[in-house]
């Protein structure tokens, strides 16, 4: 399998290159492509040659052509079916996200236990935690996102397994124990914050270091 | 400076100790940890020698002492204020996240430029995208979250930096151009889920490859 951070990068060429068609540009360079997504040239060109994807170096690539081939590599042909377990402040700011569907994902369904936040956000119905098992199996879906309460998690991704869910993103601050099939990655925001706020601290500790008088 | 993965796992450790604490555990082993977080024992050793932990390997370590020792690593002895660009649906969603006070981190307040949005969400207050300048040099605010719409991303990011944030967590799907003085973390939850599908997808095909007749 590629590397965690190869595949995050396709994934960023591939947003880069949404929103340069949206510019109404139709052939780049590695250097456009690079540029925009906060990348280097030479690590787009090896991804590219990593990744089988083809274009015309010299002449420019086409975008319409890279699109298709890093959807096909990403696994995007067609649209990937999600669902959104929990649907709190998170959980309902998921589900009214607009940004997913042009990237061939499809919020199928939220899912709570609590009956107040069965409504539906757009065309997204948020179904009770009693339908889940079902219309996962029915849906034939594989992909779920998890953003309950920490307490219930484990229990609550136990039901998304035995379900039949394959992938889950984790948004809840807690290391949930899967199964060896079941694909889990981990984003806390918390996490990814205190991690601004060391470097911050870390640079003008730096700072101050550097400029004290001797 | 140290490596980021090394801060985000020193994160985690802290996220599992308040885990364990509000369990009403006081002392553990680097097992505990471990098992709790998501990574090794000898993870957590060789992380706890190398930023200087310290504690009885042999008896334990004692929960709060640990905190107190990761939280003066992480820079966060004194409660961190964070401003929320952006009030949309994510904004909002971590407005009102209540799980940031107890790892030192406050949202001060959220700016945007819609006056509808001007509420008050609890005690954090949401205030016009005029104010933001004033408002930032007089609390003296580093840090900021951004989450506002891609086309306006960098306009709004370049104020930020005019106001004298240090440190960006960028939930945009944009890539900033940053003076280098500023920290930027990108977390783009697609991305993420993308991933998710990605191995999901991969480990359907090994499958199917190791099962076809032959």
């Amino acid at each position: 399998m590629a590397n965690k951070k190869a595949i995050i990068r396709l994934s960023r060429y591939k947003t880069a290159l949404y929103r340069l068609k949206d510019l109404g540009i139709s052939s780049i360079f590695s250097t456009n492509i690079a540029k925009e997504a906060g990348a280097t040239p030479e690590q787009v060109r090896k991804d590219f040659s990593i990744f089988g994807v083809k274009g015309h170096k010299k002449a420019g690539y086409k975008v319409d052509s890279l699109l298709e081939q890093l959807k096909s590599i990403l696994g995007k042909e067609k649209t990937q079916q999600v669902i959104v377990v929990g649907a709190g402040n998170i959980g309902t700011s998921i589900i009214k996200y607009k940004g997913f569907r042009r990237i061939g994902i499809r919020i199928a369904a939220g899912f709570d236990i609590d009956v107040t936040k069965m409504k539906t956000h757009g065309t997204i119905p948020v179904l009770p935690m009693s339908r889940m098992i079902d219309f996962v199996q029915k849906q034939g879906v594989k992909i779920g996102i998890i953003t309950v309460p920490n307490t219930v998690a484990q229990q609550v991704f136990d039901q998304m397994v035995l379900a039949g869910i394959k992938g889950v993103l984790n948004l809840v601050p807690v290391t949930l124990r899967a199964p060896k099939h079941v694909v889990v990655n981990d984003v806390d925001i918390a996490v990814e914050l205190e991690n601004v706020i060391y470097y911050v601290l870390q640079q003008e500790k730096h700072w101050e270091a550097s400029h004290e008088t001797p």
